[in-house]
């Protein structure tokens, strides 16, 4: 059995493992008041170009979703995302459940144009009854998007020349920032995302972290950030842990070379399955790729691999998403292609 | 200067206006215990078939729909709506602020089809990550909708039967159903909606009263209900107000009365803008219009008549509502030809 | 039987239902935007001495509470309350409903004390942890109090000034406030009153009207705050229904000679109580009186008197509370007199 | 400098980094689906004597304080809590900010009694208003307490049933529950808790995990409740890190030896404490131990040792913390000693 289900499917990188078994006795303070989180911050900071902003480390996607966009929201405004966005799709409803409307707009593989988010709010201004209606306030966007797909640098500028216009604040999810920054074709950088963000997060959980995902306000955290954490239960004890995975991460170009690992067996995986024959829903350039299988065919192939149901296009098919990661093995591709060839 | 704005422009219809004088200074129970309310539950009740239900009343609308679906949704469910819906787009993200997730479906003139709540539902059931996504629990539905349009007898028992089949609650939005059940051609009555929802209300506000809406549950409703329209805001001290006005509303077929006149006076309105070749956007069978004017024609036009913006077709077009209700006189539909003409 | 629960128990004084009935078929627009709201907010701030303040009309006490509390708090931040405060004790978590947290302080008859506050201020100013607690930021009072007391100038000027010095923001709770401003031995007027708070709100159910209550902010609204009572379901279609009364509210004293009114009934009834030996809980200089009964005399007297239950003391005694307002009758005072002779 | 501050000063215990160490390539699903999860479950229902009940994992004690009690809270209710509740004072108003009021009893060193419990439940039922008032629903005990208290077995029992007998639900913290399990005269054991019980969590991050908490449902868990930690921001996508740490903490009784050293070192604290003629404030049978110091003399003590803050008693002096975990060493407890000689 070999596993494609996703890129959260191992611990930690072992180079993270090691490090939290080196300072694992070394006392320190909690809730992120020690010196990893400290040096980490700073790393982070620095390869953001952008030293006077604030880092905070929280445990995972959704959590941080949840906790920065609401931290940016004012009471009449909402999030704008695209219907495919992942705070709309896959994430039960939290940001509702903190009180917050979703404005959705179309996308295009996941992703969402400057020119559908400045309708929307033009709409808005235009509306005689906008007293009665939410208004945007923070555009959510992910690079790479649930798609495996990635923005330009024009169309990132594009979208933020609009929020600028409009008084409105730009979010960026960064689950899987490393294999977006090291995909082939982009022209996007961490100090790219970091000049044109009003806050954005560099994940650490698909990115070779046991979990832990780092929130980055270029410009300073919204007032009592940490108070507010707590209050949203995203404060965790030992803080350390982020702290130690993060600053490895950020030491001698980890988080770098976990993405290009990760890219390096997307390029191989997408010649095995294109090798067999398995018809492509969508190709991406990153570390995601999705299929589409007959439903006994799936079957038959979970046998042997784990792959991850992605939705139903009929009744009879299902598309589904193969992902590798920092820890897909070489062997594990071979594996899946014998299993194909079977 | 006439006013085609909204069906709210005037206080109560002069019957209900007489009660809340002849009532005023007789001493009753705050909170709804006070015996006109009594006797309006018992009148709404039978007129809805259902002796053994519940009725509450609230104060208006955006209230009532809110503090009804979410006590009757569980904690992973959210309410699946017309795009058009409400709640979705009118109620300033009412639903949301009290953490529920609005799930949208495609809809035709303000209706959305049995096809599609099951296709959604079935969706979700099938999805192998559901844990992740919010469930439907709450069908709602708006009846007239926001455009003016009527369900048929047929299309709500096909939604009722799917809601049945799959364990969801039906809703059903009533602020203006007195123009619904005098239309034309309907072939939906009370009872009807009382046999297939698990809650709806009569609108008053819309309908003649100063204020107030009538809640039904026509299976009893959620436990300690009164307690949590306190702690949603949406209990008022003199219930009296809400007792007298539906006890008059309910007595000799009044409400009824309020919505013919409504639907009379709107067949006038209908005639006179195709008299004058005013472009609908849309021709309904109850007392809302929707028409399409250029702007500058449009600005002209307020000049002599209140009418409601609705939304922008392009930049030199608006669609603008036309309401007739209860209140809507001769001399009023006589100004607006005139005003037409100039 | 004679009424004595509440200052609620009839419709609203004559001159607003008159005036209800003039205005009633004149149209107007929704939402608040009528002549009728406009005039009434101005002579409100005119009564205040705060012509540049800013008025809403909200339907009751418990609405208004959440909504302008909510509305001044930031994230990290909870509303100091007396233990017996109303939005502690009797609003059935409104406030934590939408996600506020009560610090409460001990109190004296119903009042809290400028030291009181600053101490609970310093402590959590000085605690190591604070980011693990709620911060004090509104400061919540009653005036009259739910026990009918009355805070002097001096006492109020003392809170105001500790909030001034720690960045609280002053909030007071009016619904009784023609009690109040009428006692015998108040130095507080509105003026005073506006002076010293952020927001307060002016009675209206308790005082005369049908509903409705005059939120005022002396120093300007917060930020669209239109759309967030329409997001927490405070929004009126017909906000003519407030205008039109406290309009009249407002014109020739008549708020003032509610209060005068419910006051003179209210001396008489402490000598009434007195006159028959009633053992008082507490004897007030506004409109409510406290008293503590047996259980079976309760009993007995309520064959006679409506009166509402308070609290108990014991398994045998309760506390009652009988009150006064502008339609407390003569005759009611007589045969409150006659009950208890029997 | 030694550290004193708290009982999650370190890493993990060395057995559970070990374990994640060796752990960490294997491949496995995500969010809790993994087998070291569903050992641990097994395992922890075991040790409760309760195999049909049901375990999740969280991250730290505030998120399943928050979401597990917000699961069993009907609408109309609230939590029941010390007033030295660590949900009350030391969780940044969460579970208000899910909606929640909380319930405050007086306490005695952090315990309260079946009695208060009983009575606030009867006033509650008492009172005529009751529909204006949120209901008692969860009772929620510290064990051990905050102040390092304990329960008796008796104190539980006669709690839980004033618990069955009004149908409130009984939850319990057990952040630092290895330290009272090992306690040295404590007759509360595991399965005595569960069988009380109706949800309580066995602390992991304070008792030896990295992080972690262990929530028991003996009577299986809330509907859909994986999709409730989802929405509260509380569902960790690699799962495995909890599994693994509590299979290990269940395994070879490692949590009892862990709250086993955390008790031998308490015990020689307190006598170093006593020796240096420190002044208690609470001297505890747990592993928390608070002293009363003068504040210049806690500046100096501070030079060489870490202590918590807890509170301030006067102007001049300070309450503070000392704990030790299963991490305090022989050598820290020397230099403690030599640092007080000083």
């Amino acid at each position: 059995m070999v596993n494609f289900e996703s890129d959260y499917i191992c611990g930690a990188h072992p180079k993270l493992i090691a490090r939290l078994q080196e300072t694992n006795l070394e006392p320190a303070t909690g809730y992120g008041d020690d010196r990893w989180s400290r040096d980490a911050a700073r790393k982070i900071l620095d390869a953001c170009g952008c030293p006077e902003g604030a880092v905070y480390f929280l445990s995972g996607g959704t959590q941080v979703n949840a906790v920065a966009i609401s931290a940016m929201l004012k009471s009449w405004e909402g999030v704008v995302t695209a219907r495919t966005g992942h705070i709309h799709v896959h994430e039960a409803g939290a940001l509702e459940a903190m009180g917050w409307k979703l404005l959705t707009l179309p996308e295009t593989l996941g992703k969402i144009s400057a020119a559908d988010v400045q309708e929307l709010t033009e709409t808005v201004l235009a509306d005689e009854n906008r007293e009665h209606i939410v208004w945007p306030g923070v555009v959510y966007l992910t690079h790479p998007t649930e798609w495996g797909t990635l923005y330009t640098r024009a169309e990132l500028e594009q979208i933020a020349a609009v929020c600028r216009r409009y008084g409105l604040r730009l979010y960026l999810d960064g689950a899987r920032m490393s294999y977006g920054l090291m995909s082939r074709n982009t022209d996007v950088d961490l100090k790219l995302i970091a000049s044109l963000c009003d806050a954005f997060y560099i994940g650490g959980t698909k990115c070779g972290a046991l979990c832990g995902e780092a929130l980055v306000f270029p410009h300073g955290a919204p007032e009592h950030f940490a108070n507010y954490t707590k209050k949203r239960l995203a404060m965790m004890a030992k803080g350390r842990i982020f702290g130690v995975q993060f600053d490895a991460l950020f030491t001698d170009g980890l988080y770098y070379e976990i993405g290009r690992r990760g890219i390096e067996t997307a390029e191989r995986l997408k010649q095995i399955l294109r090798a067999h024959g398995v018809p492509f829903y969508l190709e991406t350039p990153t570390n995601q790729q999705f299929v589409i299988l007959e439903n006994g065919a799936l079957e038959r192939l979970r046998e042997h691999v784990s792959v991850s149901y992605w939705s139903r296009t009929d009744e009879h098919h299902t598309i589904v998403r193969l992902a590798t990661s920092w820890s897909t093995t070489d062997e594990d591709l071979e594996t899946l292609d014998r299993a194909m060839g079977n």
